[in-house]
């Protein structure tokens, strides 16, 4: 049997609280989305202004750093052509993300869930989403 | 042109406190969606202990509260075998939901947005969608 | 080979108006779809206050009724729980409609296509429907 | 709450207009679509010839440029391999389209919805598109 550690709702709060913080710092309203370990949603906003398209980017972002594990700009440069995951973007229905914006949250070296963000440029969406996991390590001392 | 009135994200925020309340009160964890009068998702949340089925059912049952601008029991009633409307639950790839727990928001007559609520009985799902309106009613005065 | 007798965009231009006139008529603003006899997209409008669900539902009804050539309320007849066609309203991925509103439109016999009415009652959007149908038979002459 | 402009269906049939003649004028039929700012369906037409293809191509160019408030051939420069958003155009299931010949519509500052063009050349799907949006613009005086 195994036991696993889980980002509860309280925690995704918390990161979309940090995410939300420096979105509004940078001045891009943002879509949010948390998802737990196994890639199913925990929580999510579109911020006024967030793009609609973003709202499915931001999912899929999230899922995607959760279920594989992997913050979604790394999948963007070895999924170029020539590289070895080339074409991997369009996999699951298009839900693999590989534009930057998703990241795992680690916790003890274990990936507990991820934050996904989207509205911005894929460097913007990174930092926001980064700013998220940040609030929430510092919330948990 | 037409002119819109939508929810912004601390309506929808709003909305979500007063639903979490009262399925804090039942003691159902719950899966609560809110989405724009486009049927576009602005805001969602899975308490710990809601289903991993309902975060699609939530969010697929404030869609069709939006964008159908109709509760979903209506719907129940109205598709039962040999009413008018029977088979519309599969329609929109079955996005289109005729189980109780989606409910539109009016403000002045017009339809604002929705909540989808899922998890419990349907009865508990639209008892928590009605006190997230509620909530929501009360703090605009 | 084959030769195949289809409407045209004028010819769905005008089925359209025929339609448009009676939704306003009896106001109802609805989405009106027309297919051709391929099933594949001609034309589409909806009207101011049309829903948004309904997008999808007409172009799902003129589709069942062109490619088909079956109105759809004939469906909803055949597809009862007992009866021969039971759950036929899933297929497709859901776009099979078994809801009246879909008609298929004939020309010497032969099916050149349908009209997809949603928005009202499947009674107001088969009427709907058969207007913009009726409308275009008498353009024809 | 949000105050939305957005187009009507009167809007979406000039905007049809103005594409389709310069479609004619061109000699290439295209399928022209209207999407509202949530990248809703207003209105659409196939030209007779237009592709079969092109009618979810060109629904999805105007979804993306509406719901992204951004033309699709910008995607197209930004998802290119090595740049920071390749790999979008199979997100969102494959609707979010990096193809020129989606614009947004901007009356005011502010994305009132979009046309999406599909069945000639990128280069031509974009000139028609934006002779929509001037046809539009034009009649707005």
């Amino acid at each position: 049997m195994l036991t696993i550690t889980r980002l509860d709702a309280e925690d995704a709060r918390l990161i979309i609280e940090g995410a939300r913080a420096r979105a509004e710092a940078i001045g891009v309203p943002m879509c949010i989305a948390i998802t737990d370990e196994g890639g199913n949603l925990i929580a999510f906003e579109r911020m006024d202004g967030g793009k609609v398209t973003s709202i499915t980017i931001a999912i899929d972002k999230s899922y995607t750093a959760s279920a594989a594990k992997k913050a979604t700009h790394e999948y963007g440069a070895s999924s170029q052509p020539g590289s070895p995951a080339y074409g991997i973007n369009s996999a699951i229905g298009g839900r693999l993300m590989v534009v930057g914006g998703g990241l795992p949250v680690l916790v003890d070296g274990a990936v507990v869930g991820a934050i996904g963000v989207s509205s911005g440029t894929p460097a913007q969406d990174q930092d926001v989403a980064q700013a998220g996991i940040d609030h929430f390590m510092a919330a948990r001392g």
